[in-house]
């Protein structure tokens, strides 16, 4: 008996619903590449944006589970949970980065994640504005565009290339939702080589070594959907280092990770553990 | 009598130079490509990275330069000043953001200024990982890709979208060559959003709005070799806050700069300015 449902999967069912999982991103690619640029903005409830691009993309990810796949769960960034008890549960955001997409940043990207049974089975961060697609799952590996990548790929012999780079959310995030600015503060005088990059960018960029390590800060799920899977496939450290209700849905859970190349996100880890142990400054 | 140099050009002689500076940004772009990921690493004695690719970029601009320009002074980030006397004086950062580079970031970029007499006439910013490349200057306006774009073009109705975005510099940049980091946390405070980007793409990204402002922090001269000139170009605020001896090379100056929306750029260089005022906290 295993207990990891994932072992259940054989090696071509789990490379099966890659393939469906990549399927997925080229339809919320073409919602919305569809909106040409033509799309409203909105500031949503907690003053995060929301785009008809935002919105098109995850009615057309849904039409293609409700169709295929009317069993599985789906749990999205705009229109919420549905099948909550199927054991496949897709997670997707379909623009991370909503603010960056709107201003003609090309860093966002959509988030998409399959999960078994609570278990991170795969996910796909699809950068349509970079041309990055990250793919990768249990027991798959990660590739980018096809070509096979891990978290160690950006070093020389092994060595880290200059100084040690951490991606870290900006310190809003840390601050809107909690009292937490101090962790910002504390990562950036232990490295002070970070880069403040949005989610899905700081994902990808850990995920194939252009950063060493990063923190996502106080995040609802679906910013993290694919990334554990992603980081079991990329060879990468991945941390939970705090778990706490949203405070303005006690349902909604926020998570803070760390993740990355495994000895320097373990320091990392460590780092952020004692700044939340001393509090504030 | 005028007292700007530039105004002794025609329209059609400052069209000429820009379509030489995008010729010689295809000249760098060839260089590095040439070196198809097969680059070497080293660290310089201030402990920025050089490659291979950098020098290649460098000594192809310079070739072109002495062949048709012999009287023009070139000015780069790896080979030095020549012919310090011309009226005309290019400044090449062959690849801003060689740590980017070296780690497969998409960010890095080329960077070309032509100077006239000491006034910024023109630049270009080429991302050849992204795909853009900006190029605009005195009465040229600013382009990328060819289309025209201003500090302004991400806004809706006039208005920034969502909360204002300011770049910054890593918190070393503010350590690295003096004591400063209490400007890079007073920044941070006053705009949580802010993101931290390697000069160039910072530079970019304000130019074209998708950052509001952004601030520069003791840089040598070959980093800001084309951003004068297009945020001119742009219809941005460019502000020096600070000019300062290298502490390694006092013959070098280090710049500090804000640069961005006006208004917005306005009220940063009065954060910055505060803070420097106020010292180390």
């Amino acid at each position: 008996m295993n207990a990891d449902p994932r072992e259940h999967l054989t090696a071509e069912e789990r490379q099966h619903w890659l393939s469906v999982a990549v399927r997925l991103a080229d339809v919320c690619a073409d919602a919305i590449s569809n909106t040409a640029g033509q799309f409203e903005v909105e500031a949503k409830a907690d003053a995060s944006l929301v785009t008809s691009a935002d919105i098109a993309a995850e009615e057309a990810f849904r039409e293609v589970i409700a169709a295929e796949f009317p069993s599985h769960g789906v749990l999205g960034e705009e229109k919420g949970l549905t099948n909550p008890d199927g054991d496949f549960r897709w997670i997707v955001d379909p623009i991370d980065g909503t603010a960056e997409f709107a201003r003609g940043m090309p860093t966002y990207g959509t988030i998409i994640g399959l999960w078994l049974a609570g278990r991170p089975l795969l996910g796909v961060i699809d950068h349509q504005g970079l041309g990055w697609r990250l793919a990768g799952g249990y027991g798959l590996g990660l590739n980018r565009n096809g070509i096979p990548v891990g978290c160690e790929d950006q070093t020389v012999g092994g060595e880290t290339v200059g100084e040690v780079r951490i991606g870290l959310p900006s310190r809003a995030g840390f601050t809107r939702r909690g009292d937490q600015g101090h962790v910002f503060d504390a990562v950036n005088r232990a490295y002070p080589e970070c880069r403040t990059f949005h989610t899905c960018f700081s994902h990808s960029c850990a995920l194939v070594g252009a950063l060493d390590a990063a923190v996502e800060w106080a995040v609802p799920i679906w910013d993290l959907g694919a990334l554990e899977a992603l980081c079991e496939a990329a060879g990468a450290a991945y941390h939970c280092v705090q778990r706490a209700p949203h405070p303005l849905d006690p349902a909604l859970e926020l998570y803070s990770v760390v993740f990355g190349r495994p000895a320097i996100a373990d320091e990392l880890a460590a780092v952020v553990a004692r700044s939340l142990d001393s509090g504030s400054p």
